[in-house]
């Protein structure tokens, strides 16, 4: 099997213009900026990228701007899940024709999946896409409703997914994640999914983590990342402790439109959110801006911090 | 606004070949036999017709293929509901140039929709997409888990989507179906889509009902309809109650896979469901006919007995 | 088996006094008051009457006080339901030497039942505590969660609950209603639960309900049963119509607390609930009595308009 | 505010004999044994005691036998909750009595809260009943079905509940965990209650943890808390690992009726679990019990092994 992932992927936001039309001229410049701020992956099109709120098109010039953005420094993993599965295979197909590094799918979610071997059959599916491409489930039962298990998952999968590298695991079970991790001697590449138990997911043996925090406050994980490998936990606590209000902070509004709002704060002007998600209205920008400034955020989401911060 | 509809409309199955490819040439003969079993409308790539399931090619192709079947005999509602609104934007336009009488859409569900005005707003963008074409919203929250209240959503989509028609009423609360008919003096079409309750919508005063059943057993729910208008309730309930044992029947494997089945008894080789939706074994095939036979499935079926039956 | 319950039968409160101390005292004159509005029978510390609110020894007192005012002139029905299953027996062995006519109990619900064996099995031990009695199990899966399937549950309870007399089903299913109606022709009571859906029952086959507005306007739905009866169906509606607006009045605020006031409006001072359930502000209760005012509560609740409402 | 607590509590389970009836003999040498084990403290009638499958009479009796058979060598929390406040604060002053360390409630569950003031209310009413005995909060979501905001009942509960002492926190969500421990500087003693996700928890902060599984293999997890002391990390993963097996193996089956099989194993005939909790099958227990022996849990749970696993 492949090399697995390791250190942060930022799982990236698709830029609209203020009609909620997808505009791919930011993508390069916030592509340069997280490879600065340390982050060593790009996931595409998922929840964070609004992937499922795309059209086919748009999914496929997202996906290609991400690509060419990272030009081979860092691994791009193009999101396909779609409901409909023949959709989702041609997508998996144009991620590997485009030159993308992984790919990746949740199950259909229209129809509720209620048993392992159908869930491994749809994902084979898709994953025949792109033959050549290592394949991630991504299991987020939040939104997909799918709360199967992902340890009969690998088990079932290894035999009839080829290409079948590994979870995006973004549920807060500790233990099913480890159980993952560590399955068949570690064969399965299982990344971490949610960000603010992310310390936590360290302990249990993660080395790898996928989350949309990622974007805009890199250098504060590579410190709990950092901390960690030191031995330091008090620090570590520390820093996820930011994390976990700066993400409280930001879930106050609805959170995808508010987080662009904060890559707003750091220059980047890729607009709110499509419908169905709900913008958040000017003063609320405002106030959101406050809150994170009180917390520090634009001192320790800065690279030049990451030093100091684990020294502090 | 427009005329409403009346009778059952049949929320009609896509067609596949063996390997899971769509296959059209079935739905003219299907169409024709719908009509002659007493059906006065099509329902196309709904939730029975696995539209999510299909791509977006596919779902114009079998809307097109209804709308030439059907030839103006009777009127064809277009399903074009998709977690992307710009796809469903799409397939509604499409939907307009081919020549269909109305639209219909489900709420986007990978992102939960929470409030009432997010869930007008959503279907306006997809109503303008048909602004010539009537609008009925597609309200099933076994499915979508939207359970936003029907009643606040026509009262504010009166004021923002000009072509609002209705809503294909897909949940078991006959009072809140109830209000939705009775209010602003019956502005809306609300059609009832809970098959095995026809008889209790009737009493409250239904006028129409889409359901996938109609395609299947037309001349049973007729004559629960006849039944009801001569105000013979005994005759009505106890047609009603074959319904629901058919439907029990039916339900005892994956739903729609096995309603396909029974298509198949009809004489209509349509084939199974796709993914995510599990296809029965051959056994499974043999032991429903079998238990439908034994229900007298296969006379009541029939429209030759349909006075019949209410003459019983 | 026994005869099977007619009519109306309400779902009855508890009173409490401002300290939210049991006060038995308005029990006699509400049950007068119920007579004399045309219910035919009481069901006793149900949700309604926040049995699981009370302890032990409170619903000891509230069901004899109620055993004591029906005084054999309607049937009392005691609901001891509990999470414990010894409690539960306790007080059906209570309510039957007190001279009760019959006993009900929900599951328990903090451990969650799985399979219908297991809720047989539980209400087999419920039952035994009163073998003289006959039983009914309550359904009502929007508290217990349990949503079991109540055809599977007759016929199994049939064979291992000797008293079980049917079941107090309080869901929107109607089709799962009619089943368990019709089971071994006819053999169980199944009383309807869900009064804004009365009309629908009606003409599905029910013969008796049990509800909490049953309290405050059984001459309403006692005209929806005579309109019925009659074959006036537009009428029915009408009524049904009238019930479905004041249950959305009501339901604008924690729904039993509310219905308290509106005994209160109706002459009965029986405090609020207890928590958890929370009470309403006094301007809270003064915009309802004003909301329901709008709606002609006060006319048409009245027995003297019963014969008026359906010549109307 | 009073000591915190360290190390294990073991979730204690309630014995009955063959016959479903409560047998407090075996309590003292399984608390003799616990002790011995290294567990710090007993947690009594909470959801592994079944404590609300019990009678009050027979929640006193377990509670009394606890707190004898501790003798002051460990702290007893009794559980207090109920769906009835009135009889959780009889239970709350009935442990007040016996001279039980601390009590615990879960919130009432049949009448669903749906905000943070009226759960702080509720437990106000409930602690007041020990107004000496300080109050833990058990949060326990997949049985109450309460999710509601743990930081904001903290905070609320500050002001309004003289006695809080903190929470069992048995959910998943690291992130709100890590915000209790730290909220006021760390105010408030917040206990881990998920047993497979110890090692992650330690790393966020937690000081002592409640479970159930620390009745049968307190040595294994001493370990994991001495191997993360030392900076050990892989031991402990290692340790955590079998734990999650354990778990797993045991889950196969009705948990607590597992577990209390499992006891048995450990020499104590503690009876299986009442309805509505299901039992084992004889050959059920059997192939536990060699399903536990192959993860090689008779070895391990003992603790003589536990320096020995930590320096393996």
């Amino acid at each position: 099997m492949n090399n697995k992932l390791s250190g942060l992927i930022a799982a990236t936001y698709t830029p609209l213009d203020d009609n909620g039309q997808l505009d791919t001229d930011p993508i390069l410049p916030m592509t340069e900026w997280l490879i600065t701020q340390g982050v060593s992956g790009l996931y595409v099109c998922g929840s964070t990228g609004e992937g499922m709120s795309l059209s086919g098109a748009e999914r496929r010039k997202v996906a290609e701007a991400y690509v060419q953005s990272a030009g081979g420094r860092v691994p791009v993993i193009v999101h396909v899940g779609h409901n409909s599965l023949v959709e989702a295979r041609q997508l998996a197909d144009h991620a590997q024709q485009i030159g993308a590094n992984y790919i990746s799918a949740t199950c259909p979610s229209y129809f509720r999946i209620n048993d392992v071997g159908t869930l491994v059959d749809c994902m084979a599916e898709v994953a025949a896409g792109s033959p050549q491409l290592p394949f991630y489930y991504y299991h987020i039962p939040a939104l997909t409703g799918s709360t199967l298990d992902m340890v009969e998952f690998l088990k079932l999968g290894d035999k009839r997914i080829p290409n079948l590298q590994g979870l995006k695991y973004t549920d807060t079970k500790l233990h099913e994640f480890q159980q993952c991790l560590e399955l068949e001697n570690g064969r399965f590449d299982v990344l971490w999914g949610c960000d603010e138990m992310l310390l936590g997911a360290l302990a249990t043996g993660a080395g790898a983590a996928i989350g949309s925090t990622y974007n805009i406050a890199a250098p504060l994980y590579l410190g709990i990342m950092d901390a960690f490998r030191l031995g330091d936990l008090v620090e570590a606590r520390r820093l996820q402790s930011l994390s976990v209000e700066m993400i409280r902070a930001i879930g106050k509004y609805p959170f995808h439109a508010a987080m662009k709002a904060v890559l707003g704060f750091n220059g980047f002007d890729i607009g709110s959110c499509r419908l169905p998600q709900v913008r958040l209205l000017e003063s609320e920008i405002e106030t959101l801006r406050n809150d994170l400034s009180l917390l520090g955020y634009f001192e320790w989401s800065q690279p030049s911090c990451r030093l100091s911060a684990i020294s502090s």
